[in-house]
């Protein structure tokens, strides 16, 4: 049995019912000829024939946490009719009713007593679509990776058909993403990188987060905006929603054009728009802006993404302008200031900051955190590159690809979307009590977008 | 805030990710004009239009587990979109897959955050019908409760059109149910009641175990047939199967009547016939037969179920008998033995056993009951009287009522079975890892009901 990592281990440690720990995502595809249920029992066909690599048949040692490491051990008997399950949207058939279920999955723990990960694969959609969502412990595999492992389970190639699913890929392929430069660090990569800072985090049970505030303190690094207190940042419930859309790329970089700016600020003033309609509905807007952590590149050249040019900026989203074009040029130079401020830091340090921004931890476990003061920042979005062509999966077209994260006490929502060819696809997870009715997020996503569509393009 | 009793703060305490602690059931109904998407559609519109009764708001106040007791809560804002879910079974839509998906739901913590329940709509089934599967947690209802409440939800006359679903009914209808003699007292029954023994067992925490085994040796009760180790009476893991099969009820008792023996004796030797192939297939079937804890009701009229009148009995199965009409005949003795003790007992005595067997609690909890020694009995198989008559919900004509119940480490698979007009519905609820592929004793109950009546029909 070989031992967990303590990151790993306490990813476990600090999953409760009310902070399930897992990460995946959504992929919707056309199947080939059609029949959606053919094509599913089809897909549901090949998982079950499929080999299941080494990491997909580690389960834990011991279900019950303890105040020691797990263990992993390797399972030799995977049952694959539990990991893989077929499900069907009810009548009409809508996206709507797709998320009622993704939802729902996104909100139920995984069982410990078997490998960290479930595969549900659905059929029902009115227009014959099929959809896949993952569902994959963080433990096992970190939200960056799990997206990568989906897309390179794809081919470019339509008439393919010898596609393995991503727990079927060959362990090198899993190990490569596993170790590639990310865009996002998650935290373990941070902790195995050791280093005198880094080394204080060797737990990650809750009273470990007092070292955690102390560091973060110590680097020096000041927020550019004081973020709001918001009803996103209080204690959240064990219920999720997961709700996703794909949007055409082109427009926001018309926008982008148009306004002389960045890919990366027309997406982060749409979600601001977004979410000023979302809580102006709720008649929860704060006066002052929300904020957001983003994990960006610090390097122009995105393929050059080794672990030093990682990091996190925390951005004003404009969410106090009512107007459109202003809301992105408070985005644009909030992004710009911030990116500054990260620059002047050491790496080790701007690695660490973002790790434990984006390590999904939460920040409840900082004493006070919930309670006192105001809160680092108010929402996540992260945007992923994906796949820059059109791909397939044994001739199922790739429609979407969705990531689903985690929300955690402080952090009610998580926005990730990922760029996929010609289209940007949002994941939204979110607390369904804190954030409730998140997925009208969607609407208003669309609704920010042609603002500035109505200004610049 | 009402503070829970000691014994419903128990079941919540000790529920575990391997232990949930809920109980609900199947039913099925054939739509009033043959369109199941409409009537499943209309049935959660129903729903979400019903008042929410005072039980069904209620929800512990303390999410997280403590050493003292839960506090109720009443929860003003119920989130029907969440409690009442919609599902549609995958192609091609027959029991195979619909149990897929009950089995899912049986593993499934409920959210302590809520009120403890959740109704699933299903459509989708190849022939029409609509499946609605309930799941309460058993500190808000007991099993027989839930079952009760889910038929009176029902009425006979096909036309009416005006029926509330279980949690809209009128809470005097419910606590009618509650504090009504139930064939089958719960644990909180028995606690309730008080009673010098009783007192000991005032809290449930695995420790308290200690007490009731205590008592359990001091009533001086001992089991007529000592039961074999098994692979269903190790520890359970968190997942579940729930599988459910109707059967003419006039099937049995055509047997009962060639053999000169009661219908329940004919149940158990269908089960002990059942079992004994399962066990056989797996390699698994013991020298000496199953046993099993069967709650009876001590006197012949039916009607009469005064508390003092209720018992349980442990009954062998005949499993190490071949031949099925001599296997029938080991069980109509064996089970005339255990009434004959039962009623040497004292009335508390008895019920105390009764309701420690059919708690559902496990008796893991006992030091060394898993690894030292017999278990009690192998398995639990109870039988309850449902309608007598045909049942409608809105025009939906009620095919069958299935119970499902709570399997635990010692006892891996629950046999339940309710009496509907001139059927005996079965729900069958056990650990999918240590009880594998369970759904197999669907056909084997066929196939033991089939060797009896080539005798006796």
């Amino acid at each position: 049995m070989p031992a967990m990592g303590p990151i790993d281990s306490g990813f476990l440690m600090v999953e409760t019912r009310e902070h399930p720990m897992h990460v995946g995502g959504l992929q919707l595809f056309t199947p080939p000829d059609g029949d959606g249920g053919q094509f599913a029992r089809d897909l549901v066909q090949t998982m079950h024939d499929s080999p299941v690599g080494k990491r997909w048949r580690m389960r834990p040692a011991t279900p019950v946490s303890s105040l020691g490491n797990f263990r992993w051990q390797v399972d030799d008997q995977v049952d694959l009719d539990y990991h893989v399950r077929r499900s069907a949207v009810p009548s009409p058939g809508r996206l709507r009713e797709l998320f009622e279920l993704t939802s729902r999955w996104q909100s139920g723990l995984l069982d410990r007593h078997r490998p960290l990960w479930e595969v549900h694969v659905v059929e029902g959609l009115e227009d014959g679509r099929v959809a896949v969502f993952t569902k994959v412990h963080h433990a096992l595999v970190d939200g960056v990776s799990a997206l990568r492992l989906m897309q390179r389970a794809c081919s470019p190639d339509p008439d393919a058909r010898d596609c393995l699913p991503p727990f079927g890929l060959p362990d090198s392929s899993s190990a490569a993403v596993q170790s590639s430069g990310l865009p996002i660090p998650s935290l373990g990569d941070v902790m195995r990188g050791g280093g005198g800072l880094a080394k204080e985090l060797v737990t990650l049970a809750p009273n470990a987060l007092k070292v955690a505030s102390r560091a973060l303190r110590d680097t020096g690094y000041t927020t550019p905006f004081e973020a709001p207190r918001t009803v996103l940042n209080g204690r959240v419930g064990g219920a999720r929603r997961f709700v996703a859309q794909s949007f055409a790329m082109n427009r926001f970089r018309t926008i982008g054009k148009g306004a002389g700016m960045s890919f990366n600020d027309v997406v982060l003033a749409v979600c601001g728009g977004a979410l000023r309609a979302y809580l102006e509905e709720m008649g929860e807007l704060p006066d002052t802006s929300l904020t957001s952590m983003v994990p960006v590149n610090l390097r122009n050249d995105v393929n050059d993404v080794g672990g030093n040019n990682i990091g996190a900026i925390i951005v004003s989203l404009g969410t106090d302008v009512a107007d459109a074009a202003l809301r992105l040029q408070v985005v644009h130079e909030s992004a710009l200031a911030a990116k500054t401020t990260m620059r002047e830091l050491g790496s080790r340090q701007i690695m660490l900051l973002s790790a434990l921004n984006v390590s999904g931890l939460g920040l409840a476990g900082i004493p006070g955190f919930l309670s006192v003061g105001h809160p680092p920042f108010n929402v996540v979005i992260s945007n992923v590159p994906g796949p820059k062509k059109q791909m397939y999966f044994n001739g199922g077209h790739l429609e979407g690809t969705y990531p689903a994260s985690i929300a955690c006490d402080g952090m009610a929502i998580n926005i990730s979307l990922v760029t996929y060819d010609d289209q940007v696809d949002f994941g939204i997870t979110a607390c369904r009590s804190s954030a409730p009715s998140v997925q009208r997020l969607i609407h208003h996503l669309e609704d920010a977008l042609a603002d500035l569509e109505a200004v610049y393009a």
